[in-house]
């Protein structure tokens, strides 16, 4: 075992960098960095705590060094923006090992050259528990960026992809952990992959902001029932989505089954699917099918825009309010 | 004593943040800010961790907050640049009190507003530790941004203020609280500050950049012996001080004296005084200081850049390598 020291850390980042491009006027070890920026500039920060966000015991360093990048891209690609540049701030215990945190940053930067974003600074140090900050910085598209406060009555509301996955698949490690109980993970890698290794979706967040149909945008982080509360507040609108139309794994009814868990809440309120959940606006739903063309088929519709204020789930002719009772971080 | 609370305090940063001004058209609240910038953009980060970096049992959250954001000022001012925006990261301990963590922010806001850098967005986490990152974004001035890599042979080399003050205040600091010894602190209050509640150097660094006479700049976070060595290897040249030179404030070596340390490694080692370090083109020097009007008296020449490398100083005839000598964080 290697315990790890700076120097290495950032020879390692140097080394496995890619070449500096021209938009990057001065890179990492001056006192800032200097980059070429666009007349608008979104910028995110999330911060990631060691046994409150991640578990090291079954992360593997690698996913978890994407999984960081992941969801600071995440949220530009909420407001349909290109990521640019990326920060890092490492809080790492002194015991830590060099090989650990080498892996650690080898998935970091595989994560960032996905999404053609350049590490351009941070700063390391040294603390009793691991934390991770991400900043990353991204251009909005000319079309402008994409709000939580732009959906109208009337709009009609659309997710990314399959919800509970990752809430599923974090049980799934936790139950593995706790009772030492061998899950068959081959029948639910997706859901396994989802927690463990989550997909930004930059390029559909793209398509989405170009579309000039979408009104109002967000990535689910916190559960559909915190995040898409968060648009319906923002947009001072109410929100109506059905149950039987969130979109859902094959293998999520299997692995609520064996984990004794309700589908619903997966759905609803597990958080961290880092899939977008967006409104489209009133009597544009044709045109806008039209122009997604074959990406359509990577997005669902769930429910309806409505006048007054709470997000509602309908549910065999049942309505009830399930405004931010997602996951709390 | 109140738990702190995620909405009490973004509620409480809405409520004191000064009111958005035109460049910022998307603030806190959504899954990213918008922000105007310029061509270019310089980009710092800082982290600071309890009981590394600072220790509450003696420093007030209110000057706690204004130092965690002086330190990244210290990282713009040191390029030359204007702070503009600014995020914050908070990993925060459950059982931290909200009248504290209330300080904290009004400290880190009314160091922001001094220098009319805008809070625009930033995390709240759960964690074990105290950990605050910061991140700066700034403007270089048309002049362009100051690198530490621009010093050449025959360059003089200067610094903005006193050394050592920050070092001393904390070693006066540590000795109250390891010994219970009262010290009076009254006669030692600079030291104190320059520990408690340094300044950045904001204003001073852009006048320098602006003078097109400033060849290399960084600021003295880490003592003189390691940043001035960083100008060395960045510019790849050598420097020779003069121990005589560096200036002090009056009161350092009785405080020495009363800490039984060397009043030389305090000037050289002690480190986060986030004074500016920097070099002045050769044969340009009655002009600089011509240019610099009043603000020379700010100012003082402590060496000379040479061909070859390391950091060299110069005490009663004798020279002595002291490059990277100063302190690791």
């Amino acid at each position: 075992m290697t315990v790890w020291s700076e120097r290495k850390l950032i020879n390692r980042i140097l080394k496995s960098a890619p070449k500096r491009p021209a938009d990057v006027l001065l890179s990492i070890g001056d006192d800032c960095c200097e980059v070429a920026t666009g007349s608008c500039t979104l910028i995110s920060t999330d911060t990631l705590v060691d046994s409150v966000h991640f578990d090291t015991s079954f992360h593997p360093p690698y996913l978890l060094g994407r999984k960081a990048i992941a969801v600071n891209l995440s949220d530009i690609a909420a407001m349909g923006g290109v990521p640019r540049f990326a920060l890092l701030s490492l809080c790492l215990p002194t015991d830590l090992e060099q090989e650990w945190i080498d892996s650690w940053i080898d998935g970091a930067l595989s994560m960032l050259q996905e999404f053609n974003c350049i590490l351009v600074g941070g700063d390391t140090v040294k603390g009793s528990t691991l934390v991770f900050t991400v900043t990353v910085l991204g251009d909005p598209l000319e079309e402008g960026a994409i709000y939580r406060s732009g959906a109208a009555a009337g709009d009609s509301v659309w997710v990314s992809g399959c919800l509970g996955s990752a809430g599923a698949g974090l049980a799934l490690l936790n139950l593995e952990k706790d009772h030492s109980q061998k899950v068959d993970s081959s029948a639910w890698k997706t859901l396994y992959d989802a927690h463990l290794n989550p997909t930004p979706q930059v390029h559909l967040g793209q398509k989405l902001a170009r579309s000039s149909y979408v009104t109002a945008m967000q990535d689910i982080s916190d559960g559909l029932a915190t995040d898409l509360a968060h648009i319906c507040y923002a947009s001072k609108v109410s929100a109506i989505i059905q149950l039987s139309l969130l979109p859902k794994h094959g293998s999520l009814q299997t692995a609520a089954d064996f984990l004794k868990k309700e589908v619903n809440d997966l759905l609803l309120r597990a958080g961290e699917d880092y899939q977008l959940v967006f409104t489209v606006k009133k009597d544009e739903e044709r045109a806008f099918i039209h122009f997604m063309g074959h990406e359509e088929q990577l997005i669902k519709k769930i429910g309806l825009v409505t006048d007054g204020e709470g997000l509602f789930l309908e549910e065999g002719g049942k309505r009830k309010d399930i405004s931010f009772q997602g996951y709390e971080h």
